[in-house]
């Protein structure tokens, strides 16, 4: 089966007043969605656009330097990523899909066990150390500007210990991924001897899952990254032609349907525990791309909508009271998984027990999908508009189409704004505020600013 | 140190017109603070009322039990808590916030291990069944009602494989947390012998982290449960007192003004990897409580704001250019941690790195820290309300009253609201679903129903 969009959630048909007329509306759109999806592939190729990932399922050359400095590693039984945000998101979505989901309780399984430090959490932080054999560790540490102070924190300590414990083999056990030419770590790499990966010139953060920042990591999982890739070419493929028959620019004019009739919210919902962090990766590439002050002509609009990351069906017990009878200001976006990866049958262990037995011998994944269809159909009776888009299985292939899916969606989400989706100007003055607040030379009128406001560090 | 909100972000002073003159918004609402609270407290000790929650810090009786039962688990390695929403955020935000924060990978230490089943997810099932070692594991099946669907499934699966394993012995390794009366786990606890521990009848699932729900699964992972209850005594201490001096109460009244301003989203927002599940907690509490169709006197209100849950410093890599430069539509709650836990210094191994060496020599918590007030101050900046609750440090203490503070403010803010925020009528059209859509005797209009209609399980 092939991916799809369900859309008849959306729809007057079953929304009545709630809905659209959508064959209309989608028509209304198509100009809009041509335009910019052609806006974006004309300035795909050019280097000072931030278009680069478009590409990245067919950079056959950078999956094939990762996978050759991963294979150095197969013997390792640790890594830990530093890297906050799109250096974390895409390589957390990716293991937690796609592994074991219990890898780090197991004494052997395939592929290294893999932590993320996205975090300055020093409780956290010696945790790790205190757990882990440096020996059989390696630390990946991405951060494209070479300059993010939370990565280069965790960065510091744990090159101490790793030269504390290995002397002067600790570099082996390090592997930056970074710009190709620019920011500190790459000089410092050479220096060093420290193993480099490129994040391509023209790929921001959150754009990155399918450029080393994500498949080194998947490749040290033992992840199927060329299926990962695949899936992605063919999100791309579709792209290109017919906007009705591709999922990117579906949800797209979805979202700017209902953003225009006043949903302030989209609620991202995969019903799988695996795809959890899915919803975190989402959340950072909408809010991040399309939360813009001013569009590109230079006019205030305060854009975006804000995306709720939720998980089913354990959100059912926390918010779908909220999404159900709370105000209409919410559009769902439900991820529905086909076919399972392990059938698990409910055993027959209650016979005699009416609240249970209707349970036995059926699939914990009929069960999930029961719930899924439920809700969304729940969510419709209250006039709440939902899409559900129905994932083949749990795969590499098929997360690569999502991943790639919701990337296009998002940069065309920037164009139907008019805004800039690939810069992130708004984060500029907090950085700014804790070098002042951190005493780093060059911010003392800062410092001496947030003094006088009487903020403290 | 105490506890304390720091509400500057919020006033006039700071914010300008996008500010509220705070002393004088906060005498207006003092009646309404102090009908709500004494309409709370009057209604507490009535059984058919859901109030129970707020003397569970004094129930040394049900401590007692729970710690008794405990005992029995000591030399067992894992616990599986089955459970969800309610059943489970308590006992994951306890834990995560106060065990050692990679207690899954050490070999030996203190308290078992604890694992969530939250979900029917059949991958992470089967990965837990595959991984664990049943003499060592206790299952401690949580529903109050005893029919939540999800946990019961779970239960069934669970249960055959400690019987598969273990024989007739199977029985001593469940435990089931449940209604004192009702339900059905009650009575089959009794047929097969299983320990059994009481969600007393007026405390509500969401409200019941101080219960067994989640003290139990605290007591074995090993922390001071009675720490956790004599915080949460001392936010009991203050809310009956002067609301001006509760945070419980300034809690309520910010939230309040601030929606009645249309700010229609409540971020919540600790700064601490440890406290990411507070946010969960905090998410399912507000939303399941407030957000209704009707008030008490029947009228449609569709009310509550919408919680959203982030941890910083991570989401300043993925949110905050959204919260700084999109809508102003949100009012931002920040959890500060004053007293670190380990004291972890980054060390001075780049001396000659500019954009590292300022760093040196300062801990962790100090850059969580500085990054939390200058997030804070750059969103004051750009006209965005924001409060700050200042933590002593993630203890025991602390915690239980942080938590009894926030499930304080929720009912109080549900008395302001003039709504019920102890019922979820908005869930019961989607359980009824499931059941039809699972083929549940008794459910065949539904399932006609929902056959008409096309939607398929």
């Amino acid at each position: 089966m092939t991916a799809m969009f369900d859309l008849r959630n959306v729809t007057q048909d079953r929304l009545g007043a709630e809905g659209v007329d959508w064959p209309s509306e989608l028509s209304a759109l198509l100009p809009r969605l041509i335009a910019g999806r052609d806006a974006l592939l004309s300035r795909k190729d050019d280097p000072g656009q931030a278009l680069g990932w478009i590409d990245l399922p067919t950079r056959q050359d950078l999956w094939l330097s990762t996978k050759e400095l991963a294979a150095r590693y197969s013997g390792y039984q640790d890594l830990v990523v530093l890297g906050i945000g799109g250096s974390s998101l895409g390589g957390l979505t990716l293991t937690s899909a796609l592994q074991h989901p219990q890898r780090s309780l197991q004494t052997a399984g395939i592929g290294l066990r893999v932590h993320f430090v996205d975090n300055v959490d020093g409780d956290v932080i010696s945790g790790l150390l205190e757990t882990l054999d440096p020996a059989g560790t390696v630390i990946n540490v991405i951060s494209k500007s070479g300059a993010t102070t939370e990565t280069m924190a965790a960065y510091m300590i744990f090159k101490q210990w790793l030269q504390n414990a290995l002397g002067k083999d600790y570099a082996e056990h390090i592997v930056a991924t970074t710009d190709p030419e620019k920011g500190v770590l790459r000089p410092m790499s050479t220096k060093y001897g420290f193993a480099t990966l490129p994040v391509p010139a023209n790929v921001g953060g959150r754009f990155s899952v399918l450029s080393p920042v994500g498949t080194f990591p998947a490749a040290l999982a033992g992840l199927d990254v060329p299926a990962l890739l695949r899936g992605a070419e063919k999100a791309n493929a579709t792209f290109l032609g017919d906007p009705e028959k591709s999922d990117a620019a579906l949800f797209a004019a979805v979202n700017c349907v209902f953003a225009g009739r006043g949903k302030s919210m989209t609620v991202f919902m995969p019903y799988s525990t695996r795809l959890r962090f899915l919803s975190d990766w989402f959340a950072q590439l909408w809010a991040e791309s399309l939360g813009k002050r001013v569009n590109a002509a230079g006019q205030v609009v305060h854009s975006g909508t804000t995306p709720v990351k939720a998980v089913g069906t354990t959100d059912q017990h926390s918010q779908v009271q909220l999404y159900t009878e709370g105000p209409n200001d919410k559009l769902f976006t439900f991820v529905r998984v086909q076919q399972p990866g392990a059938v698990t049958l409910i055993p027959n262990v209650e016979p005699d027990e009416p609240d249970m037995n209707y349970l036995a011998g059926r699939s914990f994944h009929d069960l999930l999908n029961a719930e899924q269809a439920a809700t969304a159909n729940a969510l419709r009776q209250n006039g709440r508009p939902n899409l559900t888009y129905v994932m083949p299985s749990v795969s590499a292939e098929a997360l690569g189409e999502l991943l790639q899916t919701l990337m296009l969606a998002t940069a065309l989400e920037g164009e139907l704004l008019g805004i800039n989706a690939f810069d992130q100007p708004g984060v500029e003055l907090g950085k700014v505020y804790t070098y002042a607040l951190m005493g780093r030379p060059g911010f003392e009128q800062q410092a001496r600013e947030l003094r006088d406001a009487g903020v403290e560090a």
